[in-house]
């Protein structure tokens, strides 16, 4: 008899009346049946992304989403601003430099978020920037950036506004519309408890333009094939039929709960996640701008960080993540996103202050625990 | 109680065994657990695929695994043979367009197969020719090219051979390696008996030399990366994981069927289907060259097409597919192909007479299951 958890920051785990759906017997998608599944989710994305635009599926990883957006509003030779603040940001950078589009890149340490300052000074000196890129939450470093302010700074320019809200979306605040978010990327596989295998992006009316004009070439991710097939309740090219049925169920869900008590749940989680680690003895990795889905904390002086990841989850079959590229082996991450609610995380609090105890590590046992009890009681 | 019968050229009905492997919990891609997953599926898809190559598996529809091809093999002002007998063979020549590589276009009749010949004279004509584009079954005439001929014409060149097994890997035979198929791409959703979202590719060493070489603008489908990860048992990008462990078992199936069972199985329900229509006085639109996955009928006169397919699934929960573009209305098509055997084949010819006969078309009730008994009964 063994039970599993899985506290990373995506795949999150499946919600049972999810898998369900997805488990169904397949329907064809050409077929008035599957279009309302299509009206259906259409709508409810555009509840979660906080958009009057259409939201478009594809059938993909995020990252796919992400191509879609720079092949969508760029051609070789133009300029852009990507913000590399971890992993994800760079991979922006990477997506332009193969299609030809120079990156100018805003490095920021791993840790913190970006300084809208930054962005603004930058789209100053140089008009010829066409898009901003950045990221909701670093999923690498735990941190979440000010969304609302780049808007803001980015908003009165020529240039658009790109957010990778695969980690994020649906689970932390982000307007859309509100916030000036000219296209917002995202995944299944994370806020909308689905497996990954579909991904989302919206486009304002400032990127539709961008993207009549784009010379980049494209075919399977072209926005104008998938505009003109959801014109007719279609998608350009067949569908992933089981998880947009499943889909339909997560968005049900949300809507139910309603997003602003999602968004409280999660703030819940991430607040009783950093107490427990504080209380502890461990150090939080971004202590500023601390993102509500994932948080990123110091593997301790003496503790074999990947240790410590492999025997919670071969040993215990409580999975957490640890850390990526530069910060391999330096610090674990504990995600709070999705299908997770205060027992989850206790669980994983337990099993982290088991597994430390075995380490070596001096703390007293149940400390953690008693911190996150105090968050959640209040 | 409405019970449902699929019988369409993809999706293809799900086993529920596998529909309950994809509705397992969640496990995270970056563990010992799921990299077992890879190592299963990859010996897997090298049986189906007949290759001793390594198959990727890409996060897509099958129209991204054939841009994989596209991006991977070629440069822009590349030229090219693409054969077009049908909607499919012409997304081939789309998607070079898209990418600026010049499509010589061998345009065949839809409804009959391309002849090898042709094709070698092109590539004499033009030495320059450096890969062919053709397609296994098309889905949208219901024709099965020669692709050992073709590749016997091919072999020698320069050029290497594409061909997209989307429709029929899996379902009748196609020997990559001893055919000559340097790329061969594939979906989930036709023979292999999954939901659509996963699509294949496999490459021989004559075709990586190409992608060495290529120059066209690529990321998500960038066989560098995926032959980098693959290595390393991973993707590069999160793989749609509860398709792929849902593939693990379809994959099991067929081996433990063994492929010459499966290719046995649907040329006898394509022959029980084909003497069904012959026997119901309706003619083939392509009687030579015929696909054994799918059979498409022409429409007899004084019959309304389109309500004919919506009749059968609305009334009766039979679905079949209509006539693609040009052939909207002219044709309907007979799907056998994937988890479907005689008794699917039996039902659906029972539905097709009795909507046929409500609408007015003459022949004798019964005509057409006797038919494909008479087969089944061999």
């Amino acid at each position: 008899m063994r039970k599993s958890y899985l506290l990373t920051p995506g795949p999150t785990p499946i919600p049972p009346q999810v898998s369900q759906e997805e488990a169904k017997p397949i329907i064809h998608h050409l077929t008035p049946q599957f279009q309302a599944v299509i009206k259906e989710v259409s709508e409810g994305l555009k509840y979660v992304f906080q958009t009057a635009s259409d939201v478009y599926i594809l059938a993909s990883s995020g990252t796919g989403a992400m191509e879609a957006a720079v092949v969508n509003l760029l051609s070789p030779g133009d300029t852009v601003i990507t913000v590399e603040a971890g992993k994800f940001g760079e991979r922006w950078t990477e997506i332009c430099q193969a299609y030809c589009v120079t990156a100018e890149v805003i490095k920021v340490e791993w840790g913190k978020a970006v300084d809208p300052k930054e962005i603004e000074k930058r789209i100053k000196n140089n008009p010829k920037i066409k898009a901003v890129f950045t990221t909701l939450c670093e999923t690498s470093t735990g941190v979440t950036n000010d969304i609302q302010a780049i808007g803001t700074v980015v908003k009165g320019t020529g240039a658009v506004l790109v957010v990778d809200a695969i980690s994020g979306l649906g689970a932390i605040d982000l307007k859309t519309d509100a916030w000036s978010v000219d296209v917002c990327v995202s995944g299944s596989q994370k806020g909308l408890m689905l497996p990954p295998g579909l991904s989302f992006i919206s486009l304002s009316p400032k990127a539709w333009e961008l993207v009549e004009l784009a010379r980049s070439p494209r075919y399977y991710f072209d926005m104008r094939a998938a505009k003109k097939a959801l014109e007719k309740t279609d998608t350009p090219y067949t569908p992933a039929i089981s998880l947009i049925i499943a889909l339909a169920e997560s968005l049900k869900m949300m809507k139910q709960d309603g997003l602003e008590n999602v968004f409280a749940r999660h703030r819940k989680m991430a607040d009783a996640t950093r107490c427990a680690m504080k209380d502890l003895g461990l150090e939080l990795f971004a202590p500023t701008a601390a993102s509500d889905v994932v948080t990123a904390v110091k593997v301790p002086a003496g503790i074999d960080g990947e240790k410590l990841v492999k025997t919670m989850r071969d040993t215990y079959r409580v999975t957490i993540a640890g850390g990526q590229a530069e910060l391999k082996g330096k610090v674990f991450r504990f995600a709070h996103m999705g299908y997770i609610e205060e027992f989850d995380i206790i669980v994983g609090i337990s099993c982290l202050e088991k597994v430390l105890k075995q380490m070596g590590y001096k703390f007293e046992l149940g400390a953690g625990v008693k911190a996150a009890e105090e968050v959640f009681f209040k």
